[in-house]
């Protein structure tokens, strides 16, 4: 009989397919089944030993797994799952709608106190490592000012603007912080900087055919509320351009805190350099799967966010082996 | 009747100053008294309302001040210190001697559990945020290699070898790390790097009037344990030049992890640049003081380290804001 924590994973996107290689690393964790609304028998995990579940009969393995991790999408997805799945399941998710996370940690706490589940929600690296950091930096350097970077990241949402724009065939944009923001945060001067301040956007874009390059271009950069407001440069390229040079997820980003103690300047940094954005974010929901796993154990009922999670509850080592080796 | 956090100072050096200063900064604490070995009346902290109290005279104190600060040093003071003073008040100390944390931890322990107070040992940054960040960082990403890089930073000890070079009437040094190494850890490289691989030392040396400056210089580079397997730099300077340019004490350093998920690679990395040591340590220690307070009235006894306690313990903010302003 296994000693492992048994994990569930629902939805087979790429953070799915992340989750499954992050169980992998994990020594003391094993995946028993992948939950999916589209019919089991379409998928080829090619997993052998890992069931391949409906979403609808989810229930019958309230018994067989102890962790659910949620993979869906914060939009539509998880705002339904992650309250549905805490009636039977101790979960993780990533849901990253900032406005709406008092509402939605709610609705989950709700439901994880009644079924003395525990729910960790928000966990990635931002929402997840970012937000952790802002708030150590904030109580360890109580007078100073937190900034955020991203980047150099792939953008979703600006890759698909660029894509609708006429006579575009295919494009991709990479969202850079701007060195010489960074290095002024770093010296200690506490700007006060835009987002467009802080950042410029990088646009590598397939043109159609006979397609006007320079209206493109125009039409990029003058694009409201995406481009207007950023240094923006468009690169044209070819097709198998994109495809070899532009087809991975990096991203990554910086949390700085320019403090002040005394007469002391005091600057506290974290940054992600990722090649693969959601294997990462995966790899962060699998440790924190660990963690809602020991909180259930000791009763700590309910929803949690990566600010209520100590360090040894997320590591698979002894207590004495980090203090030991890590301290 | 305040309902602020009590606080305690034991010691009144850099560290005890320092954390003088950082309690000003904590909007929910305030500080009683500071202990010495000293004459009380020989010390001038020109705070006013604050008590100075002889060291012996602490027992008497057990029931107005909630957490006793422990600013010692690690070689004597603290391990008779903290199991001393963990058996009257909840403390926090910045305990360094790496190789004896389990057997100061099990004493900590002992009595702190006995005694139902919480003690939180190794508070700092090295060991503390740096320690944290380990941790966390080989959680996240099982699959790869932890980088510990100290500096810009003077070095006490080092400090002490160059000034008892013969000729040598004052210096200090600096350790720093290498731009070189650095980069190849962030490349993904996962080099096997030796401490005096990762660090160059770089000396400024006050000369006695008419001392063989290159003899001063050969000795100190040739010095075994502190200099002979580092590159090192001796820059020769006035005392006037000592006195303006090196009277700071600034340190910090970097954690860097080089990990692996899949065929991608993913860095993580944490640093300081601290212009204060002595008070950002402090700063520190202040911010886990709140959290033994909070670990003590939960009833969670014994000793602690930064690996046991969640970021919202270290927090002055409400859970509901940390959840809306920092997630």
């Amino acid at each position: 009989m296994s000693s492992k924590i048994k994990i569930g994973i629902v939805g087979y996107g790429n953070l799915g397919k992340g989750t499954i290689k992050a169980i992998k690393q994990a020594p003391d964790m094993e995946l028993i089944a992948v939950f999916t609304r589209r019919e089991p028998e379409s998928l080829n995990l090619n997993e052998p030993g890992v069931k391949v579940v409906h979403i609808a009969n989810a229930s019958e393995y309230k018994n067989e797994i102890d962790v659910m991790v949620l993979c869906g999408g914060s939009a539509t997805d998880l705002p339904e799952q992650t309250p549905y799945f805490a009636s039977m399941f101790n979960t993780i998710d990533s849901f990253d709608t900032h406005a709406k996370i008092p509402e939605f940690y709610q609705a989950v706490n709700e439901a994880a106190t009644k079924y003395e589940k525990t729910s960790i929600i928000s966990v990635g690296w931002d929402p997840g490592l970012f937000s952790f950091n802002r708030v150590m930096a904030d109580a360890v350097l109580p007078s100073g000012e937190n900034y955020t970077f991203w980047g150099k990241g792939l953008s979703q949402g600006h890759s698909d603007a660029i894509r609708r724009v006429n006579g575009v065939k295919n494009g991709v944009q990479y969202t850079i912080p701007s060195e010489e923001a960074i290095e002024k945060v770093r010296s200690g001067a506490k700007p006060e900087l835009t987002t467009g301040e802080k950042h410029r956007r990088v646009c590598y874009v397939v043109a159609e055919e006979g397609a006007d390059k320079a209206a493109i271009e125009n039409e990029i950069k003058t694009m409201p509320n995406y481009f207007a407001d950023y240094n923006t440069e468009v690169n044209f390229i070819s097709d198998e351009e994109l495809k070899r040079d532009h087809s991975k997820a990096p991203h990554g980003g910086f949390v700085i805190r320019s403090g002040n103690t005394g007469d002391n300047k005091q600057i506290y940094e974290f940054s992600l350099t990722l090649d693969s954005n959601p294997e990462f974010t995966a790899s962060v929901l699998v440790a924190y799967a660990r963690a809602a796993y020991r909180l259930n154990q000791e009763k700590q009922f309910g929803a949690k966010t990566v600010f209520d999670v100590a360090p040894s509850y997320i590591s698979p080592r002894s207590a004495e082996e980090l203090r030991k080796d890590y301290l």
